[in-house]
């Protein structure tokens, strides 16, 4: 439908601009808009107009475009994201408050961890995960947990795929890779230290559903010297109520 | 750009297909979702497959479709609603620890006060507001603090339009809820005794971020004859907290 003359259909192109925002690039001009997405500059003012119109897009008091709060509505009211984080607020909390350290839910999402939720401490750990950000499968504790429980057809794409060093200790030999994600099943849990950021450990619990399927990791990030057990227990049991939210 | 024979743009057409989902109708079928949105068959099959194709839309186990993740994903991460509720959070949850009630984040939207964001307890006062749900703006404690600092213009719209009544003690008087306003900005609060539902008292005050502009309005739901004092007293440090985050 409604193809352009290079193929590619409006969806695409409606893709791609939305792509150009970002959680560093949250305002932007028509022009620039259209050079990221690769858009001819007649067709990219007049397709971001049509956006401005609907409300998908919107200026800000400086006349530059920023993503519309009707998207993030139309985005947010009805989608899983918001059904899976209310089920965890809850848990999610009171591991705030006994941890006392950033507390985070993330699911698998085109073979990276995408984070729903981030509840921060002022004083916390250095932490470079944000809302609706993601991270690597193989170097954060919440993806290593996801890959630990996705299907196998994921798990051999990632170990033969290229395994990127995000720090020192980041894990990027596939055999090591291999017997960690072993590890995490036979724990139930996964420990992260300097994967991310040589100063942080990572601590990630599966979240399953009623039927037992993990549909979400939970974790923390502690300090990297710092007694892992206490945040792993408190990991453990708002999974379990998470669980039972679900159910309900 | 590439509107169908009956003149509507695509960008349209993708507006009323996400118009269809709402926070109780979550998955749908592809021929509910092209009725509901008003499209003819064919379009709305071959429009919601290149939506799938590029994860805007996503099937669900039981092949129903729902929003994708994508899709909040990329209206979240760049979004004012994320820096706002962001900004917001810490002084969110102190009101929450210290009030035990619902706490909620909401800005004016279209003529409506939309919820950013809604802390829960589980044993708090009954409430009716949603995360990315709306409320009107001469009803909700929310609202009415919105309205009262809202440009003279959409005062005058709402004071003239229809004051549906949504409880028994909801404002339906023109005159009274001129005068309401005025006690809003003189109080520096709004409280709404069983204006949205007969139990409860909505309690809320604005938000102003560093020019002085109101942004937001901070709210807590009460039962109807609990004590405001308390409750007021944490509202309007939060707010002061909340100026202080938007201006670091």
């Amino acid at each position: 439908m409604a193809n352009s003359p290079t193929g590619d259909s409006v969806t695409e192109r409606l893709l791609r601009v939305l792509e150009t925002f970002t959680p560093t690039r949250t305002v932007q001009t028509a022009s620039q808009i259209g050079r990221r997405a690769g858009l001819p500059s007649s067709t990219a003012h007049r397709f971001i107009g049509e956006l401005i119109e609907t409300g998908l897009l919107e200026r800000d008091e400086d006349h530059r475009i920023r993503v519309g709060m009707r998207l993030w509505e139309l985005a947010t009211r009805s989608s899983a994201a918001l059904r899976l984080r209310q089920a965890a607020m809850p848990a999610m909390e009171r591991v705030q408050a006994r941890v006392g350290e950033h507390t985070q839910l993330a699911i698998l999402e085109q073979g990276e961890a995408l984070f729903l939720e981030r509840l921060s401490s002022p004083d916390a750990t250095s932490n470079i995960t944000r809302i609706a950000g993601r991270l690597p499968l193989h170097a954060s504790s919440s993806g290593l947990v996801l890959l630990a429980h996705a299907p196998a057809e994921l798990q051999e794409r990632i170990l033969t795929g290229p395994l990127a060093a995000l720090a020192r200790a980041t894990i990027t030999e596939p055999a090591a890779l291999r017997r960690k994600l072993a590890e995490i099943r036979r724990l139930g849990h996964a420990i992260a230290p300097g994967y991310i950021e040589d100063v942080a450990t990572g601590l990630a619990v599966p979240v399953r559903d009623a039927s037992g399927a993990v549909v979400a990791a939970l974790s923390v990030v502690i300090a990297r010297d710092a007694a892992v057990e206490a945040p792993l227990e408190a990991l453990h049991r708002a999974s379990r109520d998470i669980q039972g939210a679900l159910q309900a």
